[in-house]
């Protein structure tokens, strides 16, 4: 499928077949291509929790307005950032670059982001979100669909999967095989409210 | 080409040809398919400023490291988000949808939000950032590269476009013709620092 058929059939799909199970090569390959985003100074901040505990999974709907894909979807993917991933050994993310690279890059991690709580928020949650658009679109490739979700209470997910101290929840993204339609697609709001040419107000 | 095919072949370029101007077709698939990301309630709260004007493109090089793709690439999208798009009138956003499902989400948007603005912060950096995500595999398919990037002053970057108070600045992503290939891509970290099955620490 080409990436523009992916874009453009790709629905939130809320309906899939409970007794689908996802093969571990299909999961695998998924995670692969996931991790292929990309992330400032190739941190790669993002978590995925892959949830496929039966009983976590009903534990996760009670907190999820009893939306039937959490319990429903082939994959549950929980997608969460590590706070802390710019206080690492940069070596860690930049061992395979040229040493110049590893020499601009390695020392700047740190102090642009020490200190400054809404940036590290900001970078995970948009890390997180680079990681689930590649896993959705990917999904689409491999023969599933799949549903962003942020219809939960944070805190009892939190607490569900034991969140660390040191991470974000962002998002959920259900994966599986769809069983009934997504209602039509929403209106799109003109280019004139979305697209701004070089400055607002001008 | 397939999703998994740009995906793969995706990178983040740093250079490009500054004599290539994208035709006003390309510009226009690009926004259109990119506008096809999802958001939470169809919000759409992702705001694309599409930066040509070459000599706003020097001034926002100046507040970003210097770095030459910033004036070089074809285009410069700076990813923003509309934080009060919660509070316009769902049916907006909605109109389209069966009667049911307008009498469910419509009412469920502005309580969603109201009054959390840390969640209001992080539905536009994550619209944003799953709108750029779209937007780089599409352009990858329409033959051009990308580089997304967090490296500038975001206030002086902030003031130059006249980003309005209600907005918040997410990332920028440069759009081109590449001249010179990436540097070797990033190790990608073990499946076992960044998935984690079914919860945190078992």
């Amino acid at each position: 499928m080409t990436v523009t058929e992916a874009i453009e059939a790709r629905r939130s799909i809320k309906h899939y077949d409970p007794k689908h199970v996802m093969p571990e090569a299909d999961l695998a390959r998924l995670i692969e291509l996931t991790k292929l985003a990309p992330s400032s100074f190739n941190m790669q901040n993002y978590r995925l929790v892959v949830v496929r505990d039966p009983e976590l999974r009903k534990q996760l709907r009670a907190v999820a307005w009893d939306q039937a894909q959490v319990t429903d979807a082939s994959v549950l993917f929980i997608m969460c950032a590590d706070l802390s991933a710019h206080r690492a050994d940069p070596a860690k993310y930049w061992s395979h670059a040229p040493q110049e690279v590893q020499d601009i890059l390695g020392p700047a991690i740190l102090p642009f982001y020490d200190g400054k709580d809404q940036l590290i928020r900001d970078e995970g949650i948009r890390s997180s979100a680079l990681a689930g658009m590649t896993l959705m679109l990917a999904a689409k490739d491999l023969g599933y669909d799949s549903c962003p979700m942020v219809g939960f209470d944070a805190e009892a997910v939190a607490k569900l999967i034991r969140l660390p101290d040191d991470h974000a929840l962002s998002f959920m993204i259900a994966v599986g095989k769809q069983t009934q339609d997504a209602w039509p697609r929403g209106e799109r709001l003109p280019d004139s409210e979305v697209v701004i040419h070089d400055r607002f107000g001008s």
